[in-house]
């Protein structure tokens, strides 16, 4: 299979991830033409006025028509409406993606909407930066990083294998898997992360002003990499909140029974427990850095050496 | 005030702190001869190999005699012992610090040891690496961090300014405060955060095979950014929780309101209360890049421009 794997992309939403795929597809020659669609005029005139496309569209009806693959690139919740008004347009036989973080609910909210003889594949690119529209996407975002691709079991292999090669042109590792797989695998690895970083963070800026100041000077000693995750889009997380409601209660379950165990064991002086657990999650990073997910320096290059510390 | 401000430098315990201490105390000439004493003699033979001191001694009680300032930098939990060592050997009016992460647990463990005539101001330079040992130090360590330090109200403020210029020279920005007000602010800037990532990294570790290996692979999302914190060193951070209980348990009392409310929110698809905590905290992650905490590019330098995402 060689590129170009589709003579016509339409990209629904150009924000970082819409725009960094016309970049890249571009860049790879992974397509032929380029359509694009976003919801606000100033948007789509900036995404002309950075030559994303090679054609721009006010509907999204409008732009899918003729596209052999369509990836819709908005925030979760609004995967369902944007599936509605372009279902009745598509090709037969084009593919359907997404890049929603969260799969399950987005193929709920999409598949309905899609007619026959369209090969619905959801996918989410892991990979992002803490900019946001037309300007942050750039060709290389996907490099090295992981495409989860969710197909349902009865879409068409030889569909899929070309949707895959695409990916792999624009740089990523990918990898396919069951939506509530994925969900459950990014609910631990990243939902409960930002969840738990929002809310400690917000547990600071109610502390008393006095302590509040100091907190963010000495923000160094741990709690600024809890800020820099806590700063990501409200929007896009609050739909990953909300879309993958399940996933992340069960992981905040097991998170809360761990807590508890490790309250009591700080409450009662129980040093052994502390130091067993420390020494575990130790190993765990050297699993990370091991499979090559992570360099050893820590921070490297953003302090010198500096790492949070006691 | 000039350099060198004490003629004999006695560093008890010489990992990393204290051999941060050593080559930027020689580096910058702040103090005239570096006396070394660290527990084992392994350690105590590769300080001396790395040229780290004048003179190396067996004992603590050796190695404080004649040193009119005396740097305790061993575990929070090993101070005690150690001031009851040195105590009966030091000389009149030397100051006696140390670099522990807790402050009023250390303090109330060393000051019965101290005998009169002495300056006690406990420091705490907000500034460590992922290593440990004599071989970790380097001697721009301190540079542009800060340093805490927490003398009681009854010690000579002459004896006090003149610590805070050997702290100024060695490169940190030298902040004075309360014992229990810097163990407050650490709590939730630091102790927290590290308790957090503990807890969240020892979760996953817990995990059903099967998604273990995944949480490894997709770590990128915002997982691994907790591992890097959850890879502290275990003796240190188990000291620093049973030394520090009480304000831990005041933070972590505050986290589990706040945890629980948003947790509701997610559990009712109250998307509204999301939005808003979001919102709030990213303004935070602002003040923390304008007073120059951060840099605003998210793990500059680590791995292009990628960050958490979802
Ligand atoms: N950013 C990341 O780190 C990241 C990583 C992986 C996956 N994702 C997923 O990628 C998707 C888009 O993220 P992004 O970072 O590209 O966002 P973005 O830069 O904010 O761009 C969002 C795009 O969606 C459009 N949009 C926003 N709200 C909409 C609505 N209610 N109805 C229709 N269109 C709407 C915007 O249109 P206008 O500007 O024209 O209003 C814009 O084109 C999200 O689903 C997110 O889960 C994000
Ligand atoms: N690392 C950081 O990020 C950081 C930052 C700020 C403050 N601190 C504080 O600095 C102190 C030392 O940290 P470090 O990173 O320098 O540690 P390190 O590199 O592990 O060195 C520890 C030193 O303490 C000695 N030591 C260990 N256990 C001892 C015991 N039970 N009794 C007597 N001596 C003992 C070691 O002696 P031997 O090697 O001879 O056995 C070594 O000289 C800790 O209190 C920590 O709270 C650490």
């Amino acid at each position: 299979m060689e590129a170009p794997f589709y003579s016509r992309l339409a990209l629904i939403g150009i924000g970082l991830i819409g725009s960094s795929i016309a970049l890249a597809a571009r860049a790879s020659g992974a397509v032929g033409e380029i359509a694009i669609h976003t919801r606000s005029p100033s948007t789509l005139k900036r995404a002309e006025e950075l030559g994303l496309g090679d054609a721009y569209f006010a509907t999204a009806a409008e732009a899918v028509k003729g596209a052999d693959c369509v990836i819709v690139c908005v925030p979760v919740g609004a995967c369902a409406a944007v599936a509605a008004e372009i279902g009745p347009h598509l090709a037969p036989g084009a593919v359907v993606s997404d890049v929603g973080s969260v799969k399950a609910a987005v193929v709920k909210a999409m598949a309905p909407h899609l007619p026959a003889g369209i090969h619905f594949i959801p996918g989410h690119p892991i990979a992002g930066t803490e900019y946001s529209g037309p300007d942050a996407g750039f060709a290389t975002l996907f490099e090295n990083r992981w495409c989860v691709l969710t197909p349902g079991e009865d879409v068409d292999p030889a569909a899929v294998a070309r949707f895959v090669a695409f990916w792999r042109t624009l740089g990523a590792n990918v990898e396919t898997m069951s939506a509530e797989h994925h969900d459950l695998v990014l609910a631990i690895t990243s939902h409960l992360p930002h969840l738990i970083a929002y809310n400690i963070v917000g547990t600071a800026s109610d502390l008393e002003a006095g302590i509040r100041s100091e907190v963010l000077k000495f923000s160094a000693s741990g709690f600024r990499d809890f800020t820099r995750i806590a700063a990501s889009d409200p929007t896009m997380w609050r739909d990953i909140f909300l879309a993958n409601k399940d996933a992340v209660l069960e992981m905040l379950g097991r998170f809360n029974e761990d807590l508890a165990m490790l309250t009591r064991a700080i409450r009662t002086g129980d040093g052994d427990t502390l130091f067993e657990l420390f020494t575990r999650t130790r190993a765990i990073r050297r699993s990370i850095v091991a499979i090559g997910q992570d360099t050893a320096a820590p921070d490297f290059g953003r302090r010198g050496t500096e790492k949070p510390e006691g």
